[in-house]
């Protein structure tokens, strides 16, 4: 519970609160829409909290060099549907797009299903204006990809809001494609469906998006909506391709032998937009749907070489088995990102303490694979006793110092990130019992 | 001229070389090929020189994830064509490509024809091994583009020699494209070569590359090779479309119809790899022909939205007029990249003031016209003098601040970037008499 909470209406605002904020020696923590799933929207003890449900105004959008600037507390969707008007997109789009902000996706350098073709927020952020600890506000990058300096925007984004807050931001906007199509390959087991994702891959394709949905997670889907998924299949692939109607055309007939190739049951193809929506309404529907199956879920975030997915897929069902509590798979498969999300009852006693442990098992497998802790949640609170796992004390101490030069105070969220400092207890999600199909989720 | 020039030939040299460096209090500057256009390869007075000649091996491809790991001192050509043998490129490609190092095109964060598809060399750069000031040896990034923690790979990528030396490298590969068309538009004059570009781009055509080289530069190029491009055109665009052979067929009928309609008197297009060769040569020509014009040259490099090039070019006409140098143009026109090329002969008492007056002149207009200083040369030591151009004395303090946790004793690279601390005399360089038709400049 923040000791105070600030709506500011401007940067100038936001500056006068971090200078008072700053004199006083109070912490601040920026929140965006608070649908982080690392802690780090959470205020340190006796800290202020800033939100931006204010600051949520489209500022301009330049049509003719495909940028627009915006205000922190704009919603990632709003954006995208505001662009669509001139023919663009904003193209991160993570599954939490109808609700999450700009800002937050920033601090978080937040990913989505369609990043796989396009990179993550980082590739589309341009510049921004940052109010620094002290009030200070400086511009960071500028209004085209190249700009002389340090990159100091790259840094700032992903920074998890402990170097500044984000008060204007501008980002470049891509043209729609001309055709979108969408498979779903449906598989037998989910070893089948791993094949069929590297054949893709392998075959040169970079489709717009690649996810995989298990059989626990199909089963959810279907519970609450008609996603069309089929409830024996043993996992479910969506894969979207865009572009030329010619290049989606002949892209097609390769994705579809290799779905067939790798023992695909069935292949189905969604052209127009109502059945490409009713595909995606699945993919966007599970982790709400996870509360017809369990009361709380705990989503880990861990990401691996593409070639170490099956192997780490049949990891993620030993650890299900070990500690006697369910998995369920739903992920952007084409990227290596994971995101086992473990489905228990809290109320049961020593359960929470089972899925904390399964998931440290997991993160470290993860790292043992080649892979890394979380792809795209960020560290916040809930991992940051796992960055030993990835980096030496001198990487950290390198960070640290990185972090200083931007709030040598420490001011902002401060006790994140980094393993020293507070412990944190992850909080267990409760799922919605009844879960809202049109929410992206 | 350094005092001592150190040729490691692994991390623990560099590093022991920097660690004494850092004890004595003596400065050192890493140097690639020394094809850096902003001086950031010389050394500090008194200060010693780590060259990579021996560290220049490819270590490793690893073709399923398409990454591979190198050392500094890798040739960027090197690098592409040894991968081209497993179907993959690497895809930034500076006009110098035949000469540069990886560890100096990290260090400027180099860009090239080709990265208006694809982005700059921090779009390919997953991770490195670095040496900091002090010896300690961190790792920056990963194998991967999600890694957790703050992006320090992404704002060391265009540090300029500043934060550390780069030990071993990790970029991404991409898969090599199916076909690839290059179209010549020929054009009477430059402003309706400028159309053609915003016709093109304006049609939602991100094409591979697109090259601007106007009547000067053609006459250079024609001097010493035949290139086949019209001696009495304004100017030519080479562009370069690539992919799926359906998909550049049908962009290929979009582009020349926008040539056309723009006013071009002709467009030839090479679908050969001689013939698409050859029509390349010119542009990677242009540079050392420049000696069959004047024996000097002084390359301005700006940025300018898109939109503003037309307006641009003709203030290229008025300085060149107005100062009465001589100034080719060739350069990236599809992300608004100037390189106007001012050619004069230094033994002419007052010439090269005045082109540094000029080429003053142009750098305030592309900032005055919503532009920046350089698109990919850095700022080194030629362009400090204008970095309050761009950044108030609060955003250069943030980014002194970055430098100072990377290399707190501010021992690699000292005098470079900010205006304060030493003068300097801009470097002309002499154009070879007698340029070598083969060299990819
Ligand atoms: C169901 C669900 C699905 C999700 N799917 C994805 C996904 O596909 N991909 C993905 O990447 N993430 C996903 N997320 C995680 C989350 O939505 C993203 O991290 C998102 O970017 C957070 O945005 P927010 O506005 O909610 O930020 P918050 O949670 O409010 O804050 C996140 C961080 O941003 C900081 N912050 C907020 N505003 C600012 C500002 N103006 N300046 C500086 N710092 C600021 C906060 O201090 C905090 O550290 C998902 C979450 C849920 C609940
Ligand atoms: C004819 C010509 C055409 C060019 N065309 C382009 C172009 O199209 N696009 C473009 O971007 N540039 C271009 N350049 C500029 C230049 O080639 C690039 O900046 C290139 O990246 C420099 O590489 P280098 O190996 O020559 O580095 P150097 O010139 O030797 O050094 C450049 C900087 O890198 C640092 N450095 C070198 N190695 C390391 C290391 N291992 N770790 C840390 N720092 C290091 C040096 O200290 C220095 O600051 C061109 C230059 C010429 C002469």
């Amino acid at each position: 519970m923040p000791r105070a909470v600030a709506l500011p209406s401007n940067a100038d605002q936001v500056s006068q609160v971090l200078a008072l904020a700053y004199r006083e020696g109070v912490p601040v923590a920026g929140r965006g829409s608070g649908t982080g799933l690392s802690g780090g929207a959470l205020a340190a003890p006796g800290g202020i909290q800033i939100a931006f449900p204010r600051m949520n105004h489209i500022l301009e959008v330049d049509t003719e060099n495909r940028t627009a600037t915006i205000e922190p507390g704009v919603i990632n969707l709003d954006l995208d549907t505001h662009v669509r008007k001139f023919g663009m997109r904003y193209a991160p789009d993570p599954s939490s797009q109808k609700a999450c902000s700009l800002g937050g996706n920033i601090a978080e350098n937040a990913g989505g299903p369609h990043c796989l073709a396009y990179g993550t927020t980082t590739n589309h952020v341009l510049g921004m204006e940052v109010a620094l600890e002290d009030g200070t506000v400086v511009q960071l990058g500028g209004q085209s990809r190249e700009v002389p300096g340090y990159d100091l925007r790259g840094v700032f984004v992903g920074s998890e809001g402990t170097f500044g807050i984000a008060t204007k931001i501008t980002v470049r906007l891509l043209p729609l494609p001309e055709t979108v199509k969408t498979f779903l390959g449906i598989f037998p087991d989910i070893e089948s469906a791993c094949s069929g994702v590297s054949a893709v891959i392998g075959h040169g394709i970079v489709p717009a998006a690649l996810e995989m949905i298990d059989a626990l997670s199909i089963r959810a889907v279907q519970n609450v909506t008609d996603a069309g998924y089929p409830e024996d299949a043993g996992a479910v692939l969506l894969i979207e391709l865009e572009g030329l109607w010619e290049e989606v055309d002949e892209v097609s007939r390769e994705v579809e032998s290799a779905l067939w190739e790798t023992g695909a049951s069935d292949v189905r193809i969604a052209e127009e937009d109502s059945e490409r929506e009713r595909l995606w309404l699945g993919r966007k529907t599970a982790f709400g749907a996870f509360g017809t199956i369990a009361p709380n879920y705990y989503l880990v975030d861990g990401v691996v070489p593409r070639t170490r997915l099956t192997q780490v897929l049949r990891k993620v069902s030993e650890v299900s088995e070990k500690y006697g509590i369910i998995i369920a798979n739903v992920f952007h498969a084409g990227d290596g990102n994971l995101h086992p999300c473990m489905l228990f009852d809290e109320r049961e006693p020593g359960v929470k303490e089972k899925a904390m442990a399964g998931a440290s098992e997991l993160m470290e497998y993860c790292v043992e694979m080649g892979g890394s802790l979380s792809g795209e949640h960020g560290i916040g609170l809930e991992k940051k006793q796992f960055m030993p796992l990835v980096y030496t004390e001198q990487d950290m101490a390198t960070m640290k110092l990185v972090r200083d030069s931007f709030a040598p105070a420490n001011r902002l969220n401060p006790g994140k990130i980094f393993p020293d400092g507070e412990e944190f207890e992850p909080a267990v999600q409760a799922t919605p019992r009844q879960a809202d199909p049109g929410m992206y989720v």
